[in-house]
């Protein structure tokens, strides 16, 4: 019988509060030291936006934005913060849906979200709130080449978020930056076991790596970042983009 | 310092083709000694609605079908074969989208995914195809009973299938059957590390377990198991109905 294939999940505890200029590859290698771990060749590092956010300084005070007439028509409806609704407004390229509590846009990146991801959670001052990344895909990229350079193994990395989606209650995390893994795992014109053709399964693997590092991050745990080992997984550049279905090819946008 | 907390995700290997009226936790119990494992309370296990399916005898002949003038037409246009399509619009409540070749529609269980979930891969012979279990928390539940019975233990049961979803590239999996466990994490009104009140973050927890298994399953290699050790769940009757959004609160049905 085949060796059973098996994944360990780590949360990373004891992690300092994030600032603008954070180093994250320190940051990495410091809290997994102290969790006694240290990276293998072919880990994947999962990292929450807010952190990658912070230490890019990608924070806005809301006193310093002046609400549109749109954002402040929004805002009354839904009894929100006008200004909060200015910065998710700010944020988007595309308002999807802006209905009955929803504001639903989609970002430069092209990723289709509440609010543009921006979000006050895990922020320190009560009048801040967190844009994502400019270009999480480079963030990615920027911290495995620097984990590269300081523990002279390849990892895969994930910048991960939390999103909502149609039709089924409740968040799930996925993946908003990759970088040194392929995102998606593309089944088609493999064969099952009984010799059929699979015709249209492409796998999503960064967006369930991500997943399954938020079942040990939670949201109060000051646990933003997740080591995750033993899943085999193809190495490449990799970027999320390839996770954004274009807008031609989409039924829901 | 906290301990980190950990995962363990282990994908069951030696799992022998599934037929009308096999014991799933007889299979279950037999495929983990073999792979030497044993239940622990808590644990998670996670099966594939395909073995569950096949289990409930929720297979047809194609050729038994006498395709409608709809879906002739629907196969017409997209070079299907019809009987396929009338499969898919028998097990339908409603039809979402229609259209590109996509046919989206809602499951008499509320779930919105293609084809009805009606599907031909990992199934023998080649004109049949396998529908959704009937009632897929129900044979969570019996399967997690069946797993009491025989172990002792008390585990959560997910039963997973794998759906796409809008504006995102790549399939993921889902829950569509729970028992043991609660799907969603509710954290409205809890607070964050900085003190700010947590107002709109429900995680649904029971879809990242299935798409955290579905990294050990892949799609070719005969795993329709995985175990989950580690997972800090609140034990409870649970129901995959709790993640089906309602159609009131729902901006894209």
């Amino acid at each position: 019988m085949p060796r059973a294939p098996e994944i360990r999940i780590v949360g990373v505890t004891g992690i300092p509060e994030v600032t603008p200029g954070t180093r994250l590859d320190a940051l990495v290698v410091d809290a997994l030291a102290k969790n006694e771990l240290a990276l293998q060749a072919g880990d994947v590092v999962v990292l929450t936006s807010k952190v990658v956010s912070k230490s890019e300084n990608r924070l806005i005070r809301l006193r310093d934005l002046k609400p549109s007439p749109l954002a402040l028509s929004f805002a009354r409806n839904d009894v929100r913060d006008a200004r909060t609704v200015e910065a998710v407004l700010s944020q988007a390229r595309r308002v999807v849906r802006m209905d009955r509590g929803l504001l639903l846009t989609e970002t430069h990146h092209g990723f289709v979200c509440a609010h543009t991801g921006v979000d006050g959670s895990n922020v320190p001052g009560k009048n801040v709130v967190a844009l994502l990344p400019e270009d999480p895909d480079n963030s990615a990229r920027r911290l495995r080449l620097g984990l590269k350079r300081k523990t002279g193994v390849n990892v895969g990395v994930i910048i991960s978020d939390t999103f909502g989606r149609p039709w089924r209650e409740g968040l799930t995390n996925v993946a908003i930056g990759v970088a040194g893994l392929r995102p998606l795992r593309d089944y088609r014109g493999e064969r099952d076991p009984h010799g059929r053709l699979l015709k249209a399964t492409v796998i999503a693997a960064a967006d369930e790596l991500a997943s399954a590092a938020e079942l040990v991050m939670g949201k109060l745990d000051r646990v933003p970042l997740a080591l995750i080992r033993g899943y085999k997984y193809r190495p490449g550049r990799g970027s999320a983009a390839e996770l954004v279905r274009p807008a031609a090819r989409d039924h829901f946008r």
